[in-house]
């Protein structure tokens, strides 16, 4: 892909836009897309009755270990396993408790509007001195996905398209490669959309592989224009940043993440698994499905460990 | 109702037992029940397309903040909310983080079943010193949730059936109370069904009322026949235990919960929030849902935190 | 004591300020008084052979369960408590594991030089912008305490003196009643030395007792002067704030601490238990001691818990 | 050294055992040989008034980074620095706020005898049902090292005298080598001494060599009769387990551990930092110290962090 610098991005960001477009108040973005009719649609493509969990398990093994990251692995902990009854508590019963501590981006999660911005300004004009503090986020918090983010999912399983088990560090796919996957799942994107992009990534990161996290495979930043121009709700992929890692010499980090959330308000998930959902749709041939995600209800939450399903 | 001793919770759950019935290594209970075309039928009942977040916030305001209770409030803390740059690590964005630490039971969440058992076994005759261990559930673990749990939804609006706000504090609902309350939706029970039970115990909770935590209004022992008797996957309440507490005099605390999760290997929700479904369902007649609950997909978990889903 | 505005507080801010004291690159503050004949003299103290542990237990009955304060009680969980091996990972022995989870200011604790300022600037005049980030302090952390704080101890036994058991709410400590409880003990102040307050607050609320928080007894802002002018190193205090609370109608709700921090470089300690210490220089008369202060050794930290150590 | 086994290790258990020495109810083990004339006399070392922490800084390059272990890293989060006021709650002045997550073991900490047990029976008899629960240690837990440990301490710094820089995996430490190190020191053991164990293996791992933790060097199981004799009353090392690991092959993983917890009631310390220490033990030639070691008041806690500090 060509480099774009900062100023492409505040340009091209101006363009795709979606500040205003539902309400100076809005904290929703591309949720807004998701109408009632969307969500009946989503309903309708159920027809086998089967049901698939795209979470890793939230555990030690998370891509997280390393000291100075500033993030860190779920820790989950037995608090009560025998149910002893040393102070005679309880009665008759027995039971057991445990907790978890959880980064809410370390493990399969979806971002709050209010996780990523730039220029001072979060996704529809919100000011950050204002909009996240150490209350947690005033405005765009994951509490307005609360209601559950239900629409229809398209599998685009990239690297079987290609023939390949996953897709090598580095790899770049394009507005052409979003086309190329939908052709092949025999499918047209619909308004309200939301994209499950499968790179072979993370599960193998959990399989012990060496995947070239700085150099994880993913979308250019070109797909963003693809995206608001489809009307899709939201993207969800397999590997760590949603898009290509590594790639954009010279110019910011990350720059589809700055158009995706700052300037359109996507939604955007990362660290999925969609093996068996991919395994069951090259089975059947069926690529689209109803998409139920459902975040945590934190109160000023800039994102949230979740495990979203696929039904179909 | 009348009281049973613990023998009687012994003879009782051998009767009702599904030890067993879906094979001996089964560690899925009543989920069981909830076939495919249980799916697909629940998938049928969305109609208007809008969706219904059952999870109160999981915030500071919880019922656990007493010492000694051995749980505790859910605990949210924003890790950076400015996107400083100390450090040159980042380029032309800015981020926040966050994280929570939550107690699996310490805010709307539904059990594992190896939450709970008797006399050393767990469901399906798992004894507790290698099914439940410091590193977690060995069997009947919350992973056995992992691809969801997604089936009609009946919501059993208890108070407004009876023109009530809320149930008073030890209010029993027995078998007939069931009954009636299916009645009163025009419905009738159908195996895999998940029943949404509302008393208005918890949102007023959280609002400050002094709901009697000890006196919970819920459940009869006596229900766990009935729910047996009607194939019911699982029971989601809007109290602290699913069923009444402080009722069974002379007996074990909790005999539902006994016969439940071990005997039967039931399904069961704690702490929910229905106020915005039944307002719905009040308003346009319609008491089923399609119900979808999605766990965190903790290895050796026995129970999660979740914001289920109603999607009418 | 009479109020003062925010300009009063920056004028006696400047009058009392060691700022480039000890270098413009000095972090330490009022550490720097204890020079190591301080520390001798401290262990010359030492007669009897008595030690006691000044911390309150690290426990559920904290000062913070009220939602929406921002801080959290100390949360201590076990992991591992019979040793189980369904792994085969041990052998033949037992083991027990646990957690703790604290808010570094949530029980008994120093304040790092980064906790507190005003006007941007931190003590020495690091700007809060590069001194204190999402990844911690990275100026006045207190691991500028880490080869521990150890100086003489002097009890400032104040209701002991006046015969009561405990400091009413709302309770003024003036420079007066600081020479009067020098005095009552039979020693004179010496730079270097740490002032042990005993308000009688923070136990009693431990206890179960009302003690009025926001109305805590303490300092009043003017011994901001006498501490400067008599080289202390540090004050601890069995109170919520060292200073007392409530009682600056009009002006900043805690003038000493913006005093005492950002524009002396004082230490801090809170939450102190001095009750048994201070049964002790009762019954002997003798009220100084070898005090031994060791925080956590936390990169970054602007804070820690800790249990620091009368030796008598 | 000699191979033990477990009958081995239940022999010269009930030779080198210390139940009941202090009576039936005793939970402090050896701390009681740390008499107040012991105390004094740690004060009377006290000579040039220099400090030295112990403790490594508590962060994410502890040895607990891989999953599975059980244990995790200790974790330091910010959770407010820039005192950002987005409510009106602050006035004036502007703070931050931080918090900790650690596992009591983790890094630089002390084991409470109701770490570590045998045959069903912590130290002094006490059975593991009824003293190691969910709710913590009912017996032997840190608390009773609340008033602090203060002693004498020895620094033994092995390597020096060696005349190499640390000591290679495996390397064993037995009588011998403790009767030479005191004698390279210029002293003789004394009752309730504590011994510094440096091998130089914990410091090397944390700027990341490769220090063998499977095989770290220490103490063999033989010292345990050594320290019995001479009255020791507490060991801290700069490795993991303060004895040799991988050394006892066919017997018990960790018999020092398991006689000197379980039998002798020995306070253990482990994962210390003693480079600075030794630097001026060297330059200096003195080898003994005040040492005070404070864990934190963690009700029922099995373990604790803390930061000793040694006082010359």
């Amino acid at each position: 892909m060509p480099s774009i610098d900062m100023e492409g991005v505040r340009t091209l960001g101006r363009e795709l836009s979606n500040w205003g477009r539902w309400g100076d108040d809005d904290q929703r973005g591309t949720l807004n897309l998701i109408t009632p009719d969307r969500v009946s649609a989503a309903a309708a493509t159920v027809r086998r009755g089967v049901t698939f969990g795209l979470a890793v398990p939230a555990d030690g093994t998370g891509p997280y270990s390393a000291p100075g990251s500033g993030r860190f692995n779920p820790i989950h902990t037995m608090t009560r396993y025998r149910g002893d009854d040393p102070r005679g508590e309880l009665s008759d019963f027995r039971s057991s408790e445990d907790m978890v501590i959880l980064g809410t981006h370390s493990s399969t999660h979806v971002d709050a509007l209010s996780h990523l911005w730039y220029d001072d300004l979060l996704y529809n004009g919100y000011h950050h001195d204002t909009a996240v503090t150490a209350w947690g986020a005033e405005r765009c918090s994951i509490q307005n996905l609360s209601a559950g983010v239900v629409s229809r999912g398209v599998l685009l399983d990239i690297p079987r398209r290609l023939g390949v088990d996953h897709l090598e560090p580095g790899t770049e796919i394009g507005p052409a490669g979003l086309d190329a996957a939908f052709d092949a799942a025999g499918l047209r994107p619909r308004p309200g959309d939301v994209l499950l992009l499968r790179t072979g990534t993370y599960p193998r990161h959990r399989r012990g592989a060496d995947v070239g996290l700085a150099r994880s495979p993913g979308l250019t930043w070109e797909c963003a224009r693809w995206i608001r121009d489809h009307e899709i709700a939201a993207v969800c992929a397999d590997n760590f940043a949603v898009e290509v890692l590594g790639a954009n010499a010279g110019g910011p980090m990350i720059p589809f993440h700055m158009l995706a959330i700052r300037d359109m308000g996507l939604l955007l998930g990362e660290l999925f698994d969609f093996e068996a959902l991919a395994e069951d749709c090259a089975a059947d041939g069926v690529h689209e499905c109803m998409f139920v995600a459902s975040p945590l209800n934190i109160p000023g939450g800039v994102g949230s460990p979740l495990n979203p399903v696929a039904i179909k």
